[in-house]
């Protein structure tokens, strides 16, 4: 994934990330009060040094733009002030630049005709000088390539990099009581403009993700104040000042479909909103239809939820909490790998919710999200291929599992420690979650393995020119091994401990000595999708607890997501099918224009808004809600890679029976599947690497095209090797 | 040394050092272009919450005043905005303030009659919120008090510190060549102004700490370019431009005796400069004066010179480099409780060297000078007693040591790994470095003794309600226990593997398996000086080693600290007293105005002022230069405190046949100790604690006052107990 073939800004890997963080991360408000989070926010490196040796063979002029201060030592030389311009003679030359910034990560960008920066340079936050015995200096510092994006001009700063923003209108507006009710038709974000403002007051803002939210004054989540004067507006959450103008927009962005405001009659006309959002390319971007037209209406909800929670991050829910948080974002991103592929925003996330070193807390402070952090990776690198963004992470997952190991109990099993946040899920029934609990160690198994799986991919594909200081093969090997070990030796030990012959299924948790025989999906389901029970104990739990009316049901969006998938990698694509026009159907049917933090079919009306103990604290635009775009995606049009980078990859069309026609795209590092099914005939096309068209027993292949085998396992589906890309194949059966 | 008594900023701990040592570590330049330090510079915590739980017997305003953006949760209720006064019925409260600041710590300052920010808040990075299944949240972040300094008033913010200046005139001034060449007639430092600018041009300007330096415009170490034009005046070196004047100081300081300015003839008619300072009050100072002018002058000159490095933090030398440095601070340190008693540049820099988590190279990247840290807080223990300092840092020793103890060989022995710098001193002979050197394990053990010092401290005096997160005293115990066993262990393995009995001296190292015989002063030395050997290997050191022709010279002041000091010990006043005016003396006749970073008396005139290979590379104004001052105050007016903080001391003047008369006082945390000796009689007073006057054999006493106790060790001098502080005692002998 290096780039380079032109100019790019360049950091050091993971500062872009750590500081964006800290801005996106402190915009939560709760009733004007800004609402950070409560956990650790690191900074960026303030100096770093940037370098590279290179050999030029004619005269070269070089120009030199930085964010911050920096000095230039050019073959050792020390050059006077902060040149913007080098002119660089024939030869060998090592360049080394220091760039210090506090408020925003120190970077460079430098313009050659062959000397530019771009991800070959080196960066340092220690250089680590010292002298021998001799006088010799040495530096010995720790390398890494740099990080960076597509900031390819000199004036495209990294810290002035926004989202994008259009003008949207309101649709609907009422007087209700001493006020005006404005409804912009649907869930949206941005900026409130206030227009053709006549005269000096107060504006009173109240927003709503329902109707009712926004005319509660005294209890909706989100509200401004503004107040107009001679001398100026001020929006009084922040103090900021503006001049005085007719037209105003607020500083701070708001989640809303409803804006309820007060204000003297005359001071105001009509309002609009600069509505903002992360560009995607239509052309480039996952898409699904087919004969159904609530499925359709469902997955085009989905997207929009996840485009609305798709910013400089990938963020829980737009109105709340506005945090990264690990477990939502692994979603997210498996959404977005079916939607618009968006990689650089999951890099970013990653890396953002990684932080810095030292570890002083799980991630998000929850034990469980740390453990999908790592599964994270191993799903980026298995959608995107790129492997050089595990080589840059891989130093901080080692940090972060140390931390993790580090927590274990004395039988190397993960516990809660007294600072823990152990989630799992929001529950409506009481189901503890202190001591050693089976969950948490099917995830600690599967960190283990991806832990495993990045070492030995890392050390199968080293480095040309590995950067002082950076890992060697050795260290990789002996990681490889190590967490091999420790993963056999966790999954043996939480099989022993918690599988229950009697009870078909994974108890719950180990407590004071005793093993709690409360069942419930969570373990269950996710020991089903990380393949760690045999078929027939898949057999045994499907039929014991996912399907057993007796278990609590999910009601979250949230792990509805894994239920669901494990109900799909069991074939169970019918049932599924149904579910999702049920749930998701359901919020639809309640007005949803986005998908919910939380949706329990048994509740009614104003019960729909209500979480925390608070009338409107639920979240309705989360992105854990979207799933459906993934589940249609992977299962129902079939696509997914089966080698990292979709190098090679599987389409696995569901029966037309239940979907009917049906059209899809779904995007990959080489451009996008697609997919056109309809009765006895299927379209397909892809734009690289080699993959296998699998027709379930339904399908029964005309021998038309290519030659079908019969599945070695299955039997009863065949399957078509694909090795010509950006050729249409069909296929009829 | 809790401050409870009014309002002061508050911030965490440690974070307004890492700010400041940031802007501080960052001002060397070399011939105009920076040069910042090559180790790992961190960041503050860009967002901490500050809070307080406290019952309001009446109705309360309280002021709030921050440096960044905040919030205030009250009773666990979020207010709207940054609120600016609260006003606080009757009852409990529970006060939360989350600070943001990316430019400069996060910080605080409330007013109010009973309630304002002081050392009893709290402060965490980290709350780490947790909610349990039964939907209770919980906050189980790590707490610690707030760090501060006398920033009393709302309007003194933190981030606007500055050190003091005052205007100083040019002293001579004579034309050279095409320029002129102004001399301050002594070392100094600031910033020059050009005044009664005439007209447009460019100022060449050349600092020198030396005439030849500044008129050497191709290898001086420092200078700067100013262009003046009718649009305004620009620094060149760092293109900050100021609107066109006739008077223009530059916005850079540097250090220099001489300037060398080459400009239009017409364009300048003066120069001045604006003295920098950390002030000090001389009526707090120690002093020194006695019979022999030359001894006066030395220490005038060092007192000097310690003063024009005592800065934001005890600094190396003023011209370079600029920054902080472990091993010259230890000894800035030591000079600074002789002089000004400044402890909070002490905690400042003893803060800003150890700077953040995690560790990821020694202190400077210098084995010696992490080892030294560890000292360094152990001395400033002694001086001040300040065991609230030591309480707060006592987690970052631990993480230090960790990172310590990490790297030893397999033998539990310190050695230098390839990224280490061992340094020990500037030698003009070969003298190896690597290997398992003894010199090394010597300071390594001095590091270990003291944590296992501050460990037994710690727990001897618990703090009353200890913050939550806080070591408990089974956390103390565990580690004194684990660094006593440790320091036992390697005195033990250094003595046997390199005491040599026939040598009578300890070796020099172990390399490749073989122990290298040769003999230098460096780990003998400091075996005195921390009590390593017995008093029969003492004089065996004394007589083999350190006044022992054919042992290589130490030709540092820096290193000579310690081998007059260990001479000291040794009763070798006489000696030393030679040592001081030949060795500091022969500074002075070679023309310093403060002392040099390395003097060779064998070398002569400009030979002088090279150094690292460049013409004027040599520090003429550095720290550890300044040493007289220590040892005339401690060894000569003979005062040291004997438990933390001056509880109990004592004062052993020097036989009067070495100084003749003499006067002095040495400052302690309860006001000054003064000593006032004249041919058979002593006059002596304190403010606090309890001392011991001690009397050599020499001086016998006449019993007009107290009773004298033969000294039950040495047996040849007398002791008097000095019980009453704010009395005069006069002793005749």
């Amino acid at each position: 994934m290096a780039k380079t073939y032109k100019a790019t800004w360049i950091w050091y890997p993971g500062d872009f990330e750590v500081w964006l963080g800290n801005r996106f991360n402190n915009r939560r408000t709760e009733r004007g009060g800004v609402f950070p989070p409560f956990w650790k926010q690191d900074s960026h490196w303030s100096m770093v040094e940037f370098s590279k040796s290179f050999h030029l063979k004619r005269i070269e002029t070089i120009f030199i733009t930085a964010e911050g201060n920096y000095n230039v030592v050019l073959d050792g030389k020390r050059l006077f002030g902060q040149p913007a311009e080098l002119h660089l003679q024939p030869g060998e030359h090592q360049l080394n630049i220091k760039v210090q910034n506090l408020l925003s990560p120190p970077a460079l960008f430098i313009q050659g005709r062959t000397i530019y920066t771009d991800a070959s340079w080196l960066v340092t936050y220690e250089d680590k000088i010292w002298i021998d015995e001799n006088g010799v200096a040495h530096g010995s510092g720790i390398y890494v390539h740099p990080g960076y994006e597509d900031f390819d001009t000199p004036e495209q700063r990294p810290s002035l990099y926004r989202l994008k923003r259009k003008t949207i209108p309101v649709y609907s507006v009422k007087h209700v009581r001493r006020g005006r009710l404005y409804d912009f038709g649907r869930e949206t974000f941005g900026y409130l403009s206030l227009k053709n403002i006549k005269g000096v007051g107060t504006f009173r803002i109240y927003y709503g993700e329902s109707q009712e939210e926004a005319l509660d004054t005294e209890h909706c989540e989100t509200l401004d104040v503004v107040e107009v004067s001679l001398e100026g507006i001020t929006d009084m959450a922040t103090g900021q000042q503006s001049p005085y103008s007719e037209n105003y927009t607020l500083p701070a962005s708001k989640a809303f479909r409803y804006v309820y405001i007060i204000s003297s009659p005359q001071l105001l006309s009509n309002v609009e909103a600069d509505y903002e959002f992360s560009p995607y390319k239509p052309l480039q971007s996952g898409q699904f239809r087919c004969s159904q037209k609530d499925l359709n209406k469902i997955w085009d909800v989905g997207a929009y939820t996840l485009d609305l929670t798709t910013r400089e991050f990938f963020l829980d829910g737009i109105k709340r909490d506005r945090w990264t948080w690990s477990g939502d974002a692994i979603q997210s991103y498996l959404m977005n790998y079916y939607l618009r592929f968006n990689s650089r925003c999951v890099r970013r996330t990653i890396r953002q919710l990684r932080g810095k070193d030292p570890v002083t807390a799980h991630v998000n402070t929850i034990m469980d999200y740390s453990f999908y952090w790592f599964k994270s990776v191993y799903d980026y690198y298995l959608y995107t291929g790129d492997l050089e963004f595990v080589r840059e992470l891989y130093p901080r997952m080692r940090t972060l599992m140390d931390y993790c190991l580090g927590r274990l109990d004395d039988k190397g099993m993960a516990v809660g420690q007294p600072d823990d946040w152990i989630f799992v899920d929001w529950v409506d029934f009481p189901m503890p979650k202190r001591g050693v609990m089976c969950f948490e160690q099917i995830l600690l198994c599967k960190a283990l393995e991806t832990m495993k799986f990045c070492a030995v991919e890392l050390r199968c594909h080293p480095q040309e020119n590995p950067p002082q200081g950076s890992l060697t093969n050795n260290d990789y090997a002996g990681d490889a091994q190590k967490y091999e070990a420790l993963f056999d030796r966790l999954l043996k030990q939480t099989k022993a401990l918690f599988w229950s012959d009697k009870h078909h299924a994974f108890m719950h948790n180990l407590d004071q000595g005793r093993v709690n025989p409360m069942i419930t999906k969570f373990p269950n389901m996710f020991a089903i999708l990380y393949g760690y029970v045999d078929a027939k104990e898949k057999q045994q739990i499907m039929e014991h607890v996912m399907l057993n009316d007796k278990i609590e049901k999910i009601t979250t969006p949230y792990m509805r997501f894994y239920e669901l998938e494990a109900l799909c990698e069991m074939g169970m694509l019918e049932y599924v099918l149904q579910e999702i026009k049920d749930y998701w159907g359901g919020m639809i049917r309640e007005g949803a224009t986005s998908f919910w933090e939380k949706y329990n079919p048994g509740e009614h009306d104003i019960q729909h808004l209500a979480m925390y103990g608070r009338p409107y604290g639920k979240s309705l635009c989360h992105a854990w809600g979207a799933s459906p775009v993934y589940l249609l995606g992977k299962y129902f049009l079939g696509v997914r890679p089966t080698s990292p980078g979709y190098a090679t990859f599987e389409v696995k069309p569901a029966d037309y029976r239940l979907t009917g026609d049906m059209d899809g795209c779904v995007p990959t590092p080489y451009g996008r599947i697609s997919l056109k099914h309809r009765r006895g005939e299927m379209t397909l096309s892809f734009e690289g690497g080699k993959g296998e068209l699998v027709l379930c027993s339904e399908h029964r292949p005309k021998s038309n095209i290519g030659v079908f085998v019969p599945d070695k396992q299955t039997k009863n589906c065949y399957r078509l090797a694909l090795e010509e890309p950006k050729q249409e194949y069909k296929i009829e059966y």
